[in-house]
């Protein structure tokens, strides 16, 4: 029994967040938590499903040879962290830039600058496999530093060795 | 104390998920990740509350004696888990339609076949009383399979006993 | 290791909810869910960002001396727990007050009724020191009873100290 007391106490340094949403303000919400726990010592996993993935998405043309529905997805979901809208008070892009600007305007970092501050603090990003088949998208097309995408299984038992789990 | 670490060390293998959301994307994350959990062995309890508890409902006729209330909600609310639309995307219902074809093109299982894998699995849905009592939601009305409703306090119980706590 | 055995025993009473979304309904699900825990003696953070700043705000006049962003984001976010509307349905304010006579009509506790039995149960509310910066929130705009704004490291220690973690 002693080995598993071990493995629950070490489980307390562990965050694992299902990135379920693609909207500006969630994703900044994730990465500023992912952030804050990794600089002060915890492991983060952050799991990539459905809209999610919109944040991983590199800028510029897509992988050749995509389905029809691919190419309806890669036209629909925005092209990476800086296309991401706010959730509310979008106002055709007005809000999401006002937001921006007081960000710019009182440093806070913006989101790409987060991101890459997550993959150097060691974040582990794993991109959904289910939701990149649905969506047709292409390991080419998603952003370099990013791990091998997984199924549910490795979700979960990344998850259950967590001590904070959350769903964004 | 030996007690004690006795039980945390259990929890690790509970997952406890609030089902809020009525929105198809969001419940089939749910219940990918209900099953994927329950394949691993783990206890997995839903607790469906507001538009969470559309997923629940049966098709067909709804129950007799509704109040004004009540029937306006029926009218309102998806029935059942193949009535649900998008969060996002949906557009009049082709986005949706679009998804489910994919996911059947790729032999993914659907929303119905999932929820059916779930209770297979022995994962526990519990509606949620007061929600079911503010919609004028009747037991017979829901789909047969699933627990008694329960409050907040069981809930709890339930959620303070597991690993993985989500809010979906 | 005995002291970090205890630690992790003890964590378990402990609920650490963020309140990200500003809609009634999921606001109400959180003080239901925080109200639950600290009747059964658990202690509850709940840590407002974004939108849910807008359940701490009061009603009257807001700050002297505000920017022009302090004074826009003013005008557009609700103003406290009364001006809320519901995630769907709100049908331009039909459905939000439907649901809140539903709710009177069946003896359940409104939110702002609610958020006061939250304060005398000890519920520790922390606005996000960030987004009241971003959005130009002066404290004196804020309800009374409620904690000193705090930043994320805040938040990241006390959710890796609770039992239960959830993103609403």
């Amino acid at each position: 029994m002693s080995e598993h007391i071990l493995e629950e106490v070490e489980a307390k340094n562990n965050v694992s967040i299902v990135l379920f949403s693609g909207d500006l303000d969630k994703v900044l919400a994730a990465f500023i938590i992912a952030t804050g726990a990794a600089a002060s010592g915890m492991q983060v996993n952050i799991f990539f499903t459905f809209w999610g993935l919109a944040a991983l998405r590199k800028d510029g043309p897509g992988a050749k040879k995509k389905s029809f529905i691919g190419k309806l997805f890669g036209m629909m979901l925005p092209k990476g962290a800086k296309k991401l809208a706010l959730s509310q008070m979008n106002m055709a892009g007005m809000g999401t830039a006002m937001i921006k600007g007081v960000m710019r305007g009182q440093k806070v970092a913006s989101l790409p600058e987060l991101m890459e501050i997550a993959l150097e603090l060691g974040v582990h990003m794993h991109p959904c496999e289910m939701s990149m088949n649905l969506m047709g998208l292409k390991k080419e097309e998603l952003l370099t530093g990013i791990e091998e995408s997984v199924g549910v299984a490795t979700y979960i038992a990344q998850a259950s060795a967590s001590h904070m789990t959350l769903f964004i």
